[in-house]
């Protein structure tokens, strides 16, 4: 990053600006220019970071600048890059500053000298972070990345200098600062990534802490732009036959029976016995038996061993985050079974429908839920898509069914009805959605529900078909 | 507690009467009759509570009733009972059913081999844990307990008749339940607390469904009764002479800034080398100095090293739960040092005197907050409460000076001056507070401030005195 002609600020006109750009990006909440600031900091052991944060603490309204910080943990094998981190990403209008974030996992990953990751993983996991700080940045968190520099001679220097007493945190993050090999290990493997941050020479205080405040101060004065029209023309894909026309192979009563009896322990076997944990989601038009579905898939299991989560309207409190937050802090590393009843698909169905995403927005979430998936994938987890595909006139039956039975009845509301009027928007979305969506890592099945019993074996089959074919 | 006459029901009726209560009780969310449902389930293993919990969900309408598990766990030495569970306690009108609670820890730390608890303090637990569902209750979360029941012999049968590959659960809990003696202490144990559950007989599937889901579908229809008004006449403590006059003891600008430095850095050693939690909480009147005082505290400490938690009004989700939820899920155990700029304290001060809680709620408030410190204190955590008392006079002056000063504005709100109109009520508030929430495991400390230095410098004196008092 190209580090700009710097002059030193008066202290109180530096405040009055830090505060009153603080005030306008609190206002931004909720408006069309909305945007949070997530500031990551990282850098060489004393070259003043925590100085830098509580000058700047000090300078501006404490209230509205939240500052988290962990020890850097080298990642489990089932931890997405985002996991520890989901649930601090700031709501729009809000400042939060991350000491331990993504990139101290990926340093002490890289740095354990017992088993550290090879070249090639490091770039990969760099890739994978940089595209999600952009996934970030297009959903209104703008990303601030600030690297604390200090130079060898000086960091021992100051190591020399210290008080005994005040070692404490020097040593938590468990690499030896007098060790010149690894500190220059450090630094080879920091400019990897550290070509877009902005970097702060640790070695003149009263400098440093200006630099970071009024670097600080650009970020919030940026204007984000979120553009709603979409660069180009959508091209829409071609409806599947299959959703049209859901195939009616009616099963044989004496036949389902046994069958699904035989499928549901195996599929609780197969989910059990799998090291890697599974989402499982369903989507698809109301009524289409998604709650039966389910039912099933849990039959064999103890209530214990999973969790459903069932979609509807985000809270206040997640709309203003991106979209995905509220999936990224609903989907725990330890969470080993989960069913998703409707899922983040919501962003280019109902919300691309009912005009809640604009165009730009459902456009791209494309490929970000692709990245999403994809980075549980890799991370030891099972990615199951099930799309229920049920004819228009079964499902007017099934509505009809419902309300005349009275323990049925809290299932129909009015809403169903009026998506039920939006029938061809919806088969559009769809067809867009697996086009789109439908990757080798965690592709769509789509079943055809029209008979019921058909439609439950046949998702079981789809779930063994893909725990056991990867 | 008396078992009911039981008579099964019919499965569908059962199923709408479920589904009518529980929309009924959705519908209570904010409202007078606000409550929701938490059901803690424990019993002997095989005896069918998971089953039950199946059963149930499927009679319900699923996407309103959550299930938690986690494997029961030995609480750590700083971890109170609510800790580990507080972000399970639902909001108003959710149901939530929780199979590892503070009662599967209690049994699981009675029944480990290596330490158990002693009979006292498995005693003193339990009373710690009513109290703790009794202020649960009181702010509108119902709590229901059922204790699935098995016979040692039943428990047996279940055993030898279990599919191999099913062992998988009965595994988790660390028990042997072939073990008769093991068997007979946890028996013994639960008796010490079962006498108000509701107890059931897992024997028979469909009688242990049944009486599950009637049981519960009594306790949504349950109608609490919140009393705003209270029950006895208030009397009002007299307002400390500190309050009214606060001392003005001028401190010498020359020695303030040695004797600063060096308690700064003492009270800093002190928090660090202290091996408990510490909590700061700081309540007093606006311009009292807050802001001033907790910069000090933090002053030789790392921003990663502690928290601070700015209180502000609640949001929607908080106001829909317990009011020391938020204060809960703020205090995990693994925070060292946490400070509050304003806090708990706002439910006997701003809510009394706005009348944003009823006079019932602020009255029992006391006794509420005395219990959760004393949680706090019992695990292993200093809690240092601070009141800074300003005088009228002071106040003023500095509300002006904040007006006049470009980079202090943003302190000073209408709210501000609205307040102050309160003067007299905010004393007497304060009073009260003082009166009976002085405990002597978290007593106040009242800090004159019309002489800032004094003022500092005194803060550190009360937290000196504090963390090595006791």
């Amino acid at each position: 990053m190209e580090q700009p002609q710097f002059q030193l600020m008066d202290e109180d006109h530096l405040s009055v600006e830090l505060i009153d750009a603080q005030y306008d990006l609190k206002k931004t909440r909720g408006q069309k220019n909305a945007k949070s600031l997530l500031i990551l900091v990282n850098g060489i052991e004393l070259a003043g970071k925590g100085e830098a944060v509580k000058q700047l603490r000090e300078w501006v309204d404490p209230r509205y600048l939240r500052v988290k910080a962990d020890a850097p943990q080298v990642a489990g094998p089932k931890q997405t890059l985002w996991q520890p981190y989901a649930r601090f990403i700031p709501a729009e209008g809000q400042i939060m500053v991350l000491f331990g974030n993504w990139y101290s996992d990926l340093l002490s990953s890289a740095m354990q000298a017992s088993d550290p990751i090879t070249n090639t993983q490091f770039n990969h996991y760099l890739q994978e972070m940089q595209a999600f700080e952009q996934d970030l940045k297009n959903n209104h968190v703008d990303v601030v990345k600030v690297w604390f520099d200090l130079s060898w001679k000086a960091l021992q220097k100051r190591l020399d200098a210290m008080d005994p007493s005040e070692a404490h945190w020097h040593q938590l993050h468990g690499l030896d600062w007098r060790d010149r090999k690894q500190y220059d290990t450090l630094q080879r493997l920091r400019q990897h990534f550290t070509e877009d941050w902005f970097i702060i020479e640790g070695e003149d205080e009263q400098q440093r802490d200006q630099q970071f405040a009024q670097h600080i101060l650009g970020a919030l004065k940026h204007c984000p732009n979120h553009p709603a029209r979409a660069s180009g023309r959508w091209k829409q894909a071609k409806i599947p036959e299959l959703l049209k026309h859901p195939a009616e192979t009616r099963a044989k009563a004496e036949d389902y029976k046994p069958e699904l009896k035989k499928l549901t322990a195996k599929v609780a076997k197969a989910m059990r016995s799998d090291p890697r944990n599974v989402v499982i989601l369903f989507e698809g038009m109301d009524a289409a038996g998604k709650g039966g579905a389910i039912k099933r898939i849990v039959k064999k299991l103890d209530p214990r061993e999973y969790e459903i989560h069932t979609i509807a309207a985000p809270e206040k409190y997640e709309l203003s985050r991106p979209y995905l937050w509220r999936f990224w802090t609903k989907l725990q590393s330890d969470d080993d079974i989960c069913i998703f009843d409707r899922s983040w698909y919501g962003r280019v169905l109902v919300e691309r429908i009912e005009g809640f995403a604009s165009a730009a927005e459902w456009q791209r979430a494309y490929a970000e839920i692709n990245r999403f998936e994809q980075s549980l994938v890799k991370h030891q987890t099972v990615v199951i898509k099930l799309w229920l595909a049920i004819s228009k006139d079964e499902q007017a039956a099934r509505f009809k069914a419902r309300e005349d039975t009275p323990h049925k009845r809290f299932k129909i509301t009015e809403d169903d009805w009026r998506n039920r009027e939006r029938w061809d928007d919806y088969l559009k979305a769809a067809a867009d959605m697996f086009e789109r969506s439908s990757t080798d890592y965690a592709p769509w099945h789509i079943i055809a529900t029209d008979d019921k019993n058909t439609a439950r074996v046949e998702v079981l089959k789809a779930i063994l078909k893909q725990l056991q074919a990867e």
